[in-house]
């Protein structure tokens, strides 16, 4: 029997232009999507290389770290996650996830695949974990690897502790992960100073670049332990070893391992390139500020913000509660086909409970916090009006 | 200390335009890498799911199989092989790699990794694998996963049998993975007829497509193994009950696996758009003729094919013993710089003894084959040239 060719793929490919205010991907810039209609260029080439030379240094300034073991892994974010944890991870190795959201339940779900005991110390429902719990879990569990997410997309909360968390796992001579996707320019955060032995973070987020090329990076500390290892790490795709061979980190010979998209390099080369032109210290202060007048104007209209501390909001990804009687998939359907405008639902822990907004690279601007403000306010309205309707009918 | 913004990114992009004759990626047409510069779409938008809903069927259509578990993973095209043998192993299950250059040892690592025990059965140099010699494994190791590819790109063998060894494998009660990536669209591979369990391809070859997305394919066979496993896949990201239900094979709700790059989507939807609508059998015939006319250019330059056996000879990639005397280096260096043609050099066992010319997707044309032939022939004499002015200097 033969299989015949699809009649969809004759209809033309259909694409429609949206303004992506959920928790990610954020739009691109013109500057990055003209990139990625260049020719495609070889895995080997000297000018593939030197492109990924270039990523790599863009990835070392926004992580402010000057890690040999800096690269980016070819594939989602959650290919970086895995990275993390597969390297570092080994049979019986006892993990400790922090959790504020959905993400340290995927990374324990990720690293007890690959071995590990896995334990869990949990922030109460809406807030960042205080150091004196995390401390309590340490000495409970004496974890070998400890992951946290320094901004958990689900519920928009930050942790802002990285920085005593460094020294913490110093202290207990644990190995600190932290999953920066949603959180890195939206916020301070300096891998080196910090002691942080890794941290990955979203290409498609604030840095505006595509998605599928995820940038990562190993402390010095990381890779000896990584080195000294006893068995190989469990997925040869995910071996930082042989990976940053071929992103030239370690002074040897480029080696083969895979075939990287040389189309979503160039997308994040210009989206790198446009970051650090800008800045760091700019770039988070304009996330900053664009949250904090989404916060107002969410006052304003009578709204409330689900994460109640103001100093544990994640400025990227912004979590309102949907108000009562109110159904939050109408309201983001509204916005999507009246403006074509995203606004997201919750995750996990807050489906139903909430909003999410997102204000990250092209979207963080004042015009664009107005005007979601706005279709947000007409959006609920709407909705209210539909449920009044609805009732007139009985 | 504060790290600096890079000053390389301060440079514009630098993308140089080649024809890519080396062994992958091949170059993209103008259709499809300008659908990649369209706009990015969300992960779980209706019209992302349309066009990955597009995208399966043209994988089945490529692949010649209805099974409901087809998609793509999020990687090159190593995610593939990874995938196929993280959801078929399970500890200590015995795995057999057929080896006809590099490809089944880079399994046998995987694999390894993976907690399998690995055998292999090598064919002998520059030859295909027999029945007889691959039944002779079966019998001596009785695996429970057969991985072979059809085509070896180190050293352009095709294996020709794997109808056979699709009647091999069901009645030794094992599972047949087959590496097409790149063979798929320069020889027949009839996936449900020939009884294979799991087939992936490589985007970047004959497709045409861009590299970062891989077709990969499942029986409903292996999919029944695959739900009875005792453990989990050791990958999340590679786990394919999980990517199916994100790519909506299973007929259940449609759950966020991972974010998938609609960028490498639009490139792929559009490359395999162009593959159906010129029909499979076509493709097929056009990327052998191509290759014929190659060999024979080949022959009337005095040059030899590596593989000596015609029916043995990948159409795809084609590689020519490098003369006596001649450096391939020069010769491969000589076509980039003058012509911004990529003739390649060997891989693992053929390094420094052949030229790897890749006929695939928009080079499989007569007039490529006759311009890479002109140039090959006057990279060749040039760097003999080259040798006789060396000498003279003496």
């Amino acid at each position: 029997m033969e299989v015949p060719p699809p009649l969809v793929l004759k209809r033309p490919l259909y694409v429609p232009s949206k303004t992506l205010m959920g928790p990610g991907p954020s739009n691109c810039s013109h500057r990055v999507l003209e990139a990625m209609s260049n020719p495609v260029l070889g895995h080997m080439h000297p000018e593939c290389l030197q492109i990924m030379d270039e990523v790599k240094e863009g990835i070392k300034y926004i992580f402010q770290t000057l890690n040999d073991a800096t690269m980016c892994i070819s594939g989602a974010g959650h290919s970086g996650m895995e990275a993390a944890l597969c390297n570092l991870i080994e049979d019986g190795d006892v993990v400790l996830m922090g959790i504020t959201g959905v993400w340290g339940h995927r990374a324990g779900d990720m690293a007890r695949r690959y071995g590990a005991v896995v334990h869990y110390v949990e922030a109460s429902f809406g807030r960042a974990l205080s150091h004196e719990e995390i401390t309590f879990a340490f000495e409970a569990h004496r974890p070998k690897v400890f992951f946290i997410a320094q901004g958990d997309s689900s519920t928009g909360i930050i942790q802002q502790n990285i920085r005593e968390l460094g020294e913490l796992c110093r202290k207990y001579d644990c190995f600190l992960i932290v999953d920066t996707v949603a959180s890195l320019g939206g916020t301070e955060f300096l891998m080196d100073e910090w002691k942080v032995d890794v941290a990955y973070t979203g290409s498609q987020k604030s840095l505006g670049g595509p998605a599928g090329l995820t940038p990562i990076s190993f402390s010095k500390r990381a890779l000896t332990r990584i080195r000294k290892r006893k068995s190989k790490p469990k997925v040869y795709y995910f071996d930082i070893l042989l990976i940053g061979q071929y992103w030239g980190c370690y002074g040897t010979p480029r080696i083969y391992h895979h075939t990287i998209s040389s189309t979503l390099l160039y997308g994040l080369r210009e989206a790198l390139a446009h970051f650090c032109a800008v800045g760091l210290k700019a770039v988070v202060r304009r996330h900053q500020e664009c949250s904090k007048r989404l916060q107002l104007g969410i006052e304003e209209l009578g709204l409330e913000m689900f994460v109640s501390r103001e100093d544990e909001r994640l400025p990227t990804v912004n979590t309102i509660k949907v108000p009562f009687g109110v159904d939050w998939k109408k309201v983001a359907e509204y916005a999507m086909r009246k403006y074509s405008v995203e606004i997201s639902g919750g995750l996990g822990p807050t489906v139903e409970h909430v909003f999410r907004i997102g204000l990250m690279g092209e979207n963080a601007t004042v015009e664009r916090v107005d005007m979601v403000l706005s279709i947000l306010n007409e959006a609920i309205q709407s909705s209210k009006l539909g449920i009044k309707t609805d009732l007139s009918k009985i």
